[in-house]
């Protein structure tokens, strides 16, 4: 009730702000006797980990997790998975000029608004380190996902006004990995680093797209008529920080096709039953195809900018920002493990939700 | 967990198939003490209703809402509010020739494989008709959010190409109900008539941009982390027969634009603190934050066309289907009602949410 | 939220007042492919009925419920199953002098009270008319567990101070349905039957006592630490109207005994694990261990007696109540398929939320 | 849906097991700005601490909470509440002879074959080491409910035999934390730990009943017609270990009056509404009616005896169990503020619940 908890079998409650003692969740409606593996796990945690090159915040934070339960001798035991990453690297004093100020484009005045009480340390609940957690969590459903082959996959395919043009497979994926920006084409990512270096030197940010492919997924998932498979994954994508818009197969240039052009024919492949394309995004009606699901996550450009900017306190007083810590100038980099751990959430809780009724 | 209850405080649960008895559903948690404008309630549904014009299918369908409980003496009594649209104008022999097809794009082939048992007249339950029970739930949370001076507005802003270029805010959105398209521009709707005619000949169909502006919400509606108000909406949006994406303030757009360009200022305003600009869309950290609310829907072309279309049965064998029936050649006129009822169950219960921890 | 939903996978939605249109409810959840039995539907009603004999009120309901949705060709289909059970007989002028005085032990005060507003005809929502709705879902249920060879009784075993002495499992259950009091021993019958006449003519009421036990649920079900099997079990029981206790098991004898004599001892029975004893009641640490559950329902007396009572009115002010119309002297025997219905819904939900783990 | 969330608004999530790193939980839905006064969280997690004398298990645990989120400046800001209370005592291999035995009437049998994985150790997730996370959280709501004058008090009513035959209200209930039974009946406190001192030298247990209180909650609370007042309580009550029974009001002997000796008068009494009797408990049609709200709750006696029994094995194998370790011979005295802080949450809940109607 109070939105801290994601998913209705495979859950995840999240707490932590940035600046307290750490960050952590408790999983419920994990099946029993998912191994876990840790390194996988912390390689998950190291993707979304800030400080990894010149193009991200230069916090070192270690972002290890502590399990608390729910896991007996390497696996999950069926009961609640409670965790924590602790938070070592905190300097309150950085924040201390933010108290009064609002900043622009960020939660601090409508926190404090809503609530009364407000952590203003580093932005508090409302930083996007609070997304740790969901990559702890994501990391847990792509080891359950995995057992009946489904893989989450997201990448950056837009920083700014540069688009990755190529399809996505045609690409290797994991080439993704080899560039700092996370998009698979080499070429583009080039043009993408040089971007956000420029912009960076401008003590400017710059916002960018997030492409993901989910495969692997049986026909028969998603609960309509309002769990509709695209709706869950959308509030998912929506409930992370800065982003701004969710579309899905054909999505915003769908609409501006015909019937007979956005149709998917289906058609016999291998004995079952596929379509020739896929407008649809590999969902019809809420409910998964078979076909691989695709969809794409737009996010803004980061608030905390290099330069002064004009505000106002909370007494509504006019007052100067100045840019000071350390920040990310384009966001869409880190953002690509998130994406993925809460399409995997969202995933899982589908693949256990289905199980309920057959 | 099955995924026909939307909302956790103002909620709706729905029932029905497009050929069955009747639509209808149960609002729970509308508070006690809302005089039930029957008026009101009629003129939501006769915006939704088919039928309406040469630009949508030409069922005749009454649409009257039955209420069964919850009101007493022309209001609300805080108990739970069943109701029903019955269905009186089903023609299933229209449908047989689909028990065995599976129309391209729709949700024919997912229900069967995902259910096993399939009401297959009209599409049974992924029938747009099922959001007859939306409208009804939608116009209650309408007279609710009235009460707290909150106004949900959607217009269309788009159609296949051509697009709407005035602001919203220039315009009189009244103006949406004089033409058949629903777009709050003369120029805009001609122009988009004329194309839903022209397609209409050609047996095709077409989809299209819906927007929508909800202007008086006050500072701090939205529980995040995760039921942000932005990604509530989203999944409303989302959960809508056809959408196929969603997105608030700039959008897709403010992914190609700078920090400083997307930061929206602080400032004094009546003694009050406003922003300048609002690509924020009313939402930041997925809060309220006193500026109108403003998102956009996309929509698929309809899927039923008037041509032939090579299709699969349930054995994988290749079918041709007919186009024929009654149907729309483009869903937006009829789905701003829909979009409009949607967001305003959101907000109702966002509401009443927010007044539970303070 | 607003308490009108049962269930977290197999769920009921009710609504509806005694003298509304109607009493009905959602069904959501229920797997597809349930051929629905609507004889046996029907004698579950006709067991609930009022005006079954001179022991209940007089007052003649069909009672017949009519499905609107989520079934097809006789089948569930998977989709929510919407019904209502129209109320037939209402006769409104009964109740006018009611809408003043607050009824002892009524929820009349407390109701006008908590909402403001109140349907104060025949107790509006807080009669025990709404049970009807729930043995509609509990039928459903019942033919879920069926496939799963669960089966579910209840029966009077005490009413006032006449307690039934014979163990159940001495007794055919079925001997129940053949006399007025529900009571499967008939020498007890005879007894509680005399006693209910007897307190009738005095124009007074009694409680009683309802007992149950479900047979063949394997070991699994229930999902502590909270949702144990029991505390729903309960949780369902007491929110029939008028229960003022639950116990399981041993209960509250239980308390008075020592570890040894309360252990229910384990042992190899046919290859498999079974216990000695039952003191467990089927249940251990909340999850079904394969033995009978067994439980025990207290029902207060009726509070609507047929004799002057002293009482106040909404304006504090004393005001008599006379008492008049149709009553049952003992509500026992009528709830009787009320508890099963409960239990059964409950047990459907737990069977439901086990397989998620296979 | 894994049950391990209690509430809808005020929520407790535990995590945890015996012999695990620690028990934890997140409390989601508080109120911002409650001032978290540790001296009393604290003195409530010591009041069911074991070790607190020879009555109770000699396991000396510091159980100290650390609060990781939700908390600044020492109050409440209305995000989520993470905490964890540490295992510093776990000793594994006393219990490593359980890792085969089934334990009569625990569950470590169900355990084993719903999950297929168990945390043997101490019981795990099964043991009550769970309800220090209940207590945490109930401390928390008790301080909440304070700001609005609601009280909740527990006590000692029976041991074995040996029942409190005073009426609580002629007592002073601060007694009770004066003895080793919390009884506040001095003399019947003598005669229980006399009772519960002979029984552990027997290496045999006893079973109990507490009975609570809550004053001061005002007319209007609770949900009906599933969420009803008592039927919420009911399922916090039955979710404690060891629970079997629970009844409310006059309770199952409610069951034995007639209509005319339990029916509650409503008179007028300093101005207002009041009932003359008790028997409705404080609660009418499930809703609080401003009387007290009186309830008891049945344990069981502990199930581990200090004497050799007769169990199986996970092959259903014979074996003897020797009685060792650490372990009360009634838990009922440690059990008081477990079932105040269950009471206390659910009332917690109740109250935010009731605020949507306002």
């Amino acid at each position: 009730m109070a939105g801290n908890t994601f998913g209705k079998v495979f859950t995840l409650t999240s707490f932590g702000e940035s600046h307290g003692a750490g960050i952590g969740g408790i999983i419920d409606g994990c099946p029993p006797g998912i191994a876990l593996d840790m390194d996988f796990i912390q390689s998950e945690l190291d993707r979304r980990r800030p400080g990894q090159s010149k193009l991200t915040t230069q916090r070192k934070e270690p972002d290890r997790v502590e399990f608390l339960s729910g896991i007996f001798e390497g696996q999950t035991t069926g009961t609640p998975i409670g965790f924590v990453v602790w938070n070592t690297n905190q300097k309150p004093k950085d924040y201390r000029h933010l108290k009064e100020a609002y900043r622009p484009s960020h939660a601090d005045y409508t926190y404090d608004k809503k609530y009364g009480v407000r952590d203003y340390r580093g932005g508090g609940r409302s930083s996007a380190r609070e997304t740790v957690a969901r990559v702890v969590a994501g990391a847990l459903a792509k080891l359950l996902l995995k057992q009946v082959g489904v893989t989450v996959n997201a990448w950056v395919s837009a920083v700014g006004n540069i688009t990755m043009q190529r399809h996505w497979e045609e690409l290797d994926l994991n080439e993704r990995e080899n560039n700092l920006v996370r998009c698979p084409d080499p070429e583009a990512a080039a043009e993408m680093e040089a971007a956000i270096t420029a912009i960076r030197k401008q003590g400017d940010t710059l916002g960018g797209v997030i492409s993901a492919a989910v495969t692997g997924v049986p026909v028969g998932w998603g609960e309509p008529v309002f769990d509709k498979l695209h709706a869950d994954l959308g509030k998912a994508m929506l409930s992370i920080n800065a982003v701004k818009g969710f579309e899905y197969g054909s999505g915003f240039l769908g609409a501006t096709l015909r019937g007979t052009e956005h149709n998917d024919t289906f058609v016999r492949k291998e004995g079952d039953i596929a379509t020739l394309t896929n407008h649809s995004g590999g969902i019809q009606g809420g409910i998964s195809n078979g076909e691989n699901i695709t969809f794409k996550v737009a996010f803004k450009p980061v608030a905390t900018v290099m330069q002064a900017q004009e505000t106002v306190n909370s007494d509504a007083q006019k007052v100067t920002l100045e840019g000071k810590g350390r920040h990310d100038p384009c966001v869409v980099p880190r953002a690509v493990p998130i994406v993925e751990a809460m399409a995997a959430i969202t995933l899982a809780d589908h693949y256990l939700r289905q199980k309920m009724y057959h």
